[in-house]
């Protein structure tokens, strides 16, 4: 389904649901600005949008199959984006990345997405209000839109750092076998979410250290701050990463920690029972001469032995700090 | 065997089987575009390509000698490329890499390989179907068949992907020995695979960047696109490999949980049976004056006792989830 | 609140508490310059700046969201700073990160705060004693403000590095197993500070390999300086962390060793106790025909047996180093 | 010893033992090539070398301190080149790096090394046989050279290659404590690769892309495939270093496998011989009523139970896979 | 303390103990060249230095404080920089590290140090011997300390490597645990040196590839010679740590094998011991039935058993390799 709306940029009039089959001709005129949001796409739409914006066939291609990597390519008279919204969705919290094609042009913007996009409305509504900015060409939606995506990692990226520190202390504390099971899981969610991020970190760099830049000096300084943003995302994925492994870390030497605890009350439970045994076994060898046997109280002397001799270790053991 | 086709581009005509020995004085018109295949090559093949292209020693050498890394390099008049296609094959999924040497000049291109190549079908296929096409000289068909060979590597890694995840399902539910022979095999694959892409992303992207475009601007933007493809790739393939060590890690942690449990249930088991062992062992001594022994009911207060004791520590145990 | 100072260049006089409302008029004037100190700021605070000193909404909005990572931008006429001071804070030691944001323009400087800032008073002391020196400008003031927080990091590091070697000893001599989380904690202090530090040393590094040089030629190379207890500072860091795996790595040999000695005393303590009770087992045995049982010195043969077989044990394990 | 070969490139005609007094003199004329080898040189030697050819003070020193590290430096007139030759030797295949220093003039090279290098003995084969070569001059003579030297890593690394699939076979297989120190030698035998070929990758990059080749033209092409094959060797070592740590991870995975299984044994045999002795231990008590005693078949009983509670828990374990 | 040398170029002739007050004059005229040595500095000798040679606060300021990092920093008409001389000092072996600040100008030296520096000797011997060398200037005294700085390198780390071995032997022979705590030192030696030496690196090699050199080219030579002993050094403490890290891998494995061992040993010594013991427990079984028990070669029989068990079990275990 394509949406589109045209702003004239004298009046500063919009006009929604502008007819598709003008675009082509309409936007030879430098006052109109476009911006068509495709919403699940069909081949119809393809070649729809082929035709009126005369985009080349691979990046109609690039559209049409999913899972692109996140990049910016320049095209003869426009440029081919694709971002990855992210949100954890779900009653397990499961990373959803949501892919979004942009096609930006001097005056036209093409969004194509199979599923919805928080970012288009969030973008649709900030262009109407900000109208009195200076600029409010195709460039300036573009900034809308990237930039209320990387915003969105944000948050996310706060939801993660605050399960990480739980898991943290999770470890340290009473640890539960399924932690290193749900440390492994956000692990993963780092991983791509930095895999959806990273590769706009270098693309944008280039963009804006072009000779010519791309965009009017007034729009340059909002992707500056995009580009911060995305700076600012992929140094806390990394930064999260980092504490990852750490924890990761802790959690060996914690492991190992308990081990040694284990066989060091493993070593001493033998000990203080084996010793223990023992007297009995003494006590229950079959000589005839044996005088204790016939003591009076020769048993409650062998009960105190074993009581005295088990609580001897015992002590001893808690003395080195074994128990 | 060597064969040739000829595409005349003003006719559009092509001529299957073209005399071998008539490319040298061909292949200085312009209008004519070749492709030789030669597959299985023999030494008679490699003295006619010499003759008849004009290539320098050195490339036929490396043509030669098989394993040469994945590269592209300039000679005069044309580039040598060594590529690899990616199969999994065989019974046991076996990894294949076959090479393909591609001499790519002005308006030829020559495909040397021992092993059948499937991209060299795919591209001859393309080729044909795609002569509406802007631009039908030699550098489209490399596009195509370096486009097709790239393009492989992507269902290749989704199966090894896969397999990642059962992999990861084993370690965390029920883990057999095997599995990490299994992730040592799918982190070899993944080191031959990377080993034979990305040499290829650093000679695309200088031959990409340099001043003067090799190819017609039109070609140019393809050979853009396979360049994406290469980094999409390797992107792919490091974060399998990111993926994987984090299995290996998740593994041993998996694995340190495993033997603390182990040794958890050992100090258990030896606490509960040494204990009620100890009983047994005290009422076998042969006191003369161990009241219980005369009993009426001390055996059976024996055994209870050892009951007793047996699952009052193993309710202690339970508690404190040691078993 | 804003506390804004006015320095007359050729007067060298200050006037402290100068009016806000006239700094968008006289800050025309070179021979001015001003500091206006700005802290704990309300949105009305943000507006006065905006109004008097014409900053772009972006970077008054970066100064509004705290957590900004450290930077430098470039805004027509102005550049705009986030730093973080470093302190040991609290009982506990807590790592505290104070964000202070600069805009430096030709002749003012402008720092927003929320939180009380240590470098801030030694700067305008600093800037009050320096007078007579080459430059007294915005960027002198800037190069003071900036020197003395990134001089605040080096005893700090200098405490946590002795924290390190404490944990070091601990980790050779009598081990606790809150030393993993005291590592943990430091290296994740260290991990905050690199943030908060290492994105300076790019920016610092390409302003000052700018071709013209933003400041003079006289306060440039205090900046050089500057750059340079950054490195100083990153470098440190860095080899803390690296020291701090080692500790961790080495912590982990340590602990295996511990574990090797404790089973081996396991084995040890197993050996030589069920040995002897093997031998109270024998004569525990009710044989008829077993004629030690009827010897006179039968019962301290047999006990003589044990203390012999357990010593010779003893003495063997002793020699071999499992004891 | 010093062996002088003269080649007149206008006859091409070579003169053996070429008196190397009149070297300072012919090696002026531009048609005479000369190649001076120097094997185990004396302080004598080096002064001749410094005096027929000039050199400077600091090379002949280079050339005079063995292990020096691999480089090609730039001198007045001439290039001083360290390289190393590879070997495995001896009966333990012990790794032999042979230094092999090379002096390269525009018309004369002049190789030092005090081991006799196998290199020399092909370059000198080759430089004769590929006389009607394009060119013939000193470029080429190092050429063959370096390339006889680096092609020689590739059957060493195959060497190596194989051993670490025998390694890696035995690892998953019937492990050996030598396996590790074997894993161990080979590593270091790859760190000691690496270190004498990497440097050689960076110099001949930054050589071979000056603005103003070095070597005539159709020498460059030499170099450049002198160039593949150390980035070939460079990368091939790299992988094998890889895959040598995956196998030391592997081995740590397939140790801690082994252990949980010993663990597991342990337990369980703990577990079944000290259920059974209990019931020994049960029926050795000296109750005066324990009515099984005085049954006919008590003891068969008492046997039947131990076989039977043995075999019980060992079904039971062998079921839960824990035997 | 300030020792001054001047030489005059013309004359070849040295002033020692020229006087300090003349050199602010005496240092204009190019045909001297002087070199001060200042040993344990004084506040005093500060204020001298800066007034005789206008040196900028700023560097003073960094001779006035230790600790600098490694650096080279150009000043108006001068060089400051910092390195460290490196010893293995005391009867420990214990890692002494000695600033060294230069201040290098077109005719003067000025080197300050707290404690004594051997290369100063060493250079100041040399720069008498070497007059007869091309150039004399302050640039060759320079080169001269440099170079006896960084090739006292070479010998310390000649011995971390000899004592790495060691450390080596004794991992796969006998262990100590104190083997742990002295790879932890010589990993902690080597991290200081790198520290001191690799800054030095990237300075020299910005510095030599300057489009002017800064030396005449005659001295520029002995700065690349210095600057390839820098790497080389740099090369060398990588590997030793590349081996370093190996050896601590190695010793875990082997620590694990041996882990292995010991639990193998105690599985079987457990499974022997409790085996005999439970015969023995059988015939300690008080029924009135049990007809071995009255057999005359009974006893015999049930000793007979036990060793024959015991070495059963013995030799079974054997086979499979756990004991």
């Amino acid at each position: 389904m394509i949406k589109t709306v045209c702003l004239d940029r004298t009046t500063k009039e919009f006009t929604e649901n502008f007819p598709i089959a003008d675009i082509s001709e309409e936007r030879l005129n430098d006052k109109n600005v476009f911006w068509a949001d495709v919403s699940d796409p069909t081949s119809q739409d393809f070649l729809l949008l082929a035709e009126e914006f005369n985009f080349h066939p691979l990046s109609i291609e690039d559209c049409r199959h999913a899972h692109q990597r996140p990049k910016v390519e320049e095209y003869q008279g426009y440029y081919f984006m694709v971002l990855y919204e992210a949100e954890l969705a779900g009653p397990t919290d499961h990373l959803e990345l949501r892919e979004l094609n942009i096609f930006l042009g001097s005056n036209y913007l093409v969004t194509v997405h199979s599923r919805p996009i928080r970012a288009v409305d969030t973008a649709g509504r900030l262009w109407k209000e900000w109208l009195d900015r200076a600029d409010h060409g195709a460039g300036m939606i573009a900034y809308l839109l990237i930039d209320a995506i990387v915003d969105d990692y944000m948050p996310l990226l706060d939801i993660l750092s605050e399960r990480m520190d739980d898991l943290e202390d999770k470890i340290f504390g009473d640890f539960q076998p399924e932690t290193i099971q749900e440390i492994f899981r956000v692990k993963k969610q780092l991983l791509y979410l930095r895999r959806s991020i990273t590769p706009l970190r270098d693309v944008f760099n280039t963009m804006l250290r072009r000779e010519q830049p791309i965009f009017a000096r007034e729009t340059h300084v909002y992707f500056q701050d995009v580009f911060d943003h995305i700076i600012r995302v992929a140094d806390t994925i990394d930064t999260l990463r980092d504490m990852l492994s750490s924890t990761m870390e802790a959690y060996l030497s914690v492991s190992g920690n308990r081990m040694n605890m284990v066989m060091k009350r493993l070593t001493s439970v033998a000990t203080i029972l084996m010793s223990v045994t023992l007297i009995a076994g003494i006590y229950g060898m079959n000589f005839e001469f044996m005088p204790e046997l016939r003591w009076k109280y020769g048993y409650i002397f062998a009960l105190s032995s074993i009581v005295a001799v088990g609580f001897g270790i015992y002590f001893y053991l808690r003395k080195v700090k074994w128990l």
